[in-house]
């Protein structure tokens, strides 16, 4: 790999007294530092080394320099603003069956995190997202561009009203209201394409479900994600103490060619 | 989407009384029947029908049609052995930062289910795998030919004694001493690169974080993935009365230029 | 403890190949056999004994003879009907100071699982137990009849229709609606007095919820408990593969003496 | 029951924005004032009001304010060091067996929250508990005193050297190394007693259920308690966002009369 250059994003990495890291997301620029508690650091003396170098803040204290992946750039997108957390936009590649290739449309851009996870695993191609906001639209464009992905298209428009593709292999929504899309959704997947909702309330969980199976999906299904974290270190091995308890349910659902008879 | 075709998999689903879905993996073959206690199915029929179509039985019982994806195969290729399950495949790709083109060698092919995943996000890159049974290496290559999986070679070695490859971005380990591995994995890495280590049991944690942190790992996390699915329908929403609580630990490091000062 | 007496419940226990441990809960009876596929018991030659004393099956597999104890019992009031588990009800007794001497009403009897814990931990006190269905009754006082227990007065009445007691610590619902029941409930409670909801499903939480702070609760709080058993033995520690995910919701609020402004 | 008065406890409480509880433990005093950023209270003048009445701060905002109850002291004792949590305690009590009469000794009073619950439930049974620590135990002392707790004998001593207690029915340790008291503590239990080790480490587990096999203990348990909290308003229903994920495993086993032949 590269080394690091002016203008990369770095994943500066610290440790307290307990081993616990500490992440921190910075932009490599020469004559900018980088200040914590435990000291500060010349940015502009990363430009050159290897990724993975340990260097020192003026304290002493060593910094783990890792070149950024992408969960570590969703959970950058994600400052205060919801995201749709590696953990179940990995769930949702898997149960869905997104690959490269495959053909789909995101409704609710948001922040864009879910978009960039989409946009990278879709390989060459081109990945359709939706918003009514304006303004989500222009931050997750921004925010893509800065990362040097080109496969997206941004859509002003409220999706309800129809969206233009059709053939689809899946269409994921992170919206308030999932339900009102269903039938638009519907009659643009293909024969056994698939929908995807992101949803946080326990409310919105029949809303959806109730809808889906009289538009005409089958196989729906509702999960719930977590992930525990677990410490490691020369004394112990045990769960993290406290730990993201709830972000959102995932329902699913495949096309039926028409209604089930239930 | 082409209609059903003689040998495809179809994914045959059909609903218990409080609507819960059984789900079926078949081969559809002209003269083939599927038996179930509620009534048998001409498999030859569905050829020439579309994806989600909605047949019935010979007891008038409806079965939904479904074209099995990524997820349902590998539940498939789990009966009778360990598999790495969605929940956990999804988190690895998105946490260790493999896409397209990525370059990943896979320690302990096993059944294949990884293997598959692996094979499918890497796009037209080549995933290499590496097993010391001779059977598992036959039973996965038969099971991802048949898928038509093609970018994957299978190396009869133990993996220990070295791998061949170089400048890879991850290294994946499903073996149940990953500990003893990390010293040949982290010189096949490139800088920055990620070892991950899928593992059962909680003695296996600190053995394998305490080792990496030694041959120069950082950022090294360990996580549990649960997957907590619901059933709703007219009558209630609720947490399934049972789940799989237990698959395995995921434990993650990102290679160290040198060893970090503890 | 007194040796193991004609008439005893017994908790026989044996284990899998694995270790896990099978447990069945006998009456001890001279001439009576205990029948497993690994061998069978003669359960009058257990009379004498002391408990957790250690036998063998007439194939030589030994069997473990504990003396049950309230959460075992509970278990085997679970057959085949809905019951509050040991996980829950410990925990609604210590989130609603109930204690010895409480005043405590139940409104559901069911099988009588909570009614059982209750009139355990209640010591001298009564406790009165109201159900609509007079088999439940019947069924749940001769349980208790069986296991001694002697402070439980059960009542066969429509609870919504008002209950006698007065100056209540607590009152604790396991029926369907319990929104019903909470004005009924209130004017029953002492000052500071609390209500507990056992409900399965989502949908019950917020019309329990929103109806409690509408007629004059506070500190209204919702839980759901999980017990997530481990396999520790010679060869690993880890969770086990499946668990109970769900059984209830638990739903508490403290009476407040006027109805608190939103 | 009586209204409040002059030394009382109270839990004050205060919602935020998003109706969500936020809890303070205060002592009644005439002339002294509670402090939030929501304003201020004379709690001098709760004296006389009844248990649930809502004030309101010198700012209007409302405070309910309920007599505290066995969980909420516990909270309160927690403040600072490890405690046993209700979800804990409670499930203890009852998988156990613990009732009042019960005869019981706790080995590692700590801050005497499992202390307290022990002593609550146990009725007029006196309660034995053991710490090495003289300051640990004049702290937890103190605390229970003030609660008016008074059927509990501490003795300073390191119970690996033995107890004086005998047929017990129960023995709960919250130490490090609980492998270590297994012997002294089977030969203080009756037949078929208990004991339960409570441990926040995972390679705690296999010590202390392999020890416990060795010195002839049978139907030994592992067990986690977690508790998932729900915030339910007029807006929705779901898990709250963050949650104490881990405190403690919970070990429990019974006494056998011999070893068990494995």
């Amino acid at each position: 790999m590269l080394p690091i250059k002016e203008g990369d994003l770095a994943l500066l990495t610290l440790y307290d007294k307990r081993g616990r890291p500490k992440k921190f997301l910075v932009t490599v620029k020469a004559g900018k530092s980088f200040h914590t508690h435990k000291g500060s650091l010349n940015l502009g003396e990363l430009i050159g080394k290897n990724w993975g170098t340990v260097v020192k803040t003026n304290k002493g204290v060593p910094v783990e320099v890792h070149k950024p992946n992408l969960s570590d750039l969703i959970e950058k997108l994600g400052r205060g603003t919801q995201i749709i957390y590696p953990k179940d936009s990995g769930f949702i590649l898997l149960k869905c069956g997104i690959r490269p290739g495959s053909k789909v449309v995101e409704i609710g851009t948001g922040s864009g995190a879910m978009t960039l996870v989409l946009a990278t695993f879709l390989g060459d191609s081109k990945l359709v997202t939706y918003d009514i906001s304006e303004r989500s639209l222009r931050v997750a464009k921004a925010n893509l561009d800065k990362l040097g992905i080109k496969n997206v298209e941004f859509k002003h428009r409220d999706a309800k009203q129809g969206i233009d593709e059709r053939d689809l292999d899946c269409v994921i929504m992170d919206v308030p209201d999932p339900w009102e899309f269903l039938e638009v959704i519907r009659s643009s997947l293909k024969d056994g394409g698939v929908f995807v909702a992101f949803v946080p309330s326990c409310e919105q969980i029949p809303k959806t479900v109730l809808k889906a199976r009289e538009v005409g999906f089958g196989l729906i299904e509702v999960h719930e994600i977590l992930d525990r974290e677990f410490e490691a270190n020369e004394k112990r091995t045990r769960p993290m103490p406290r730990m993201i308890a709830h972000t959102g349910f995932i329902i699913i659902g495949r096309k039926l060619e028409g209604v089930r008879s239930s």
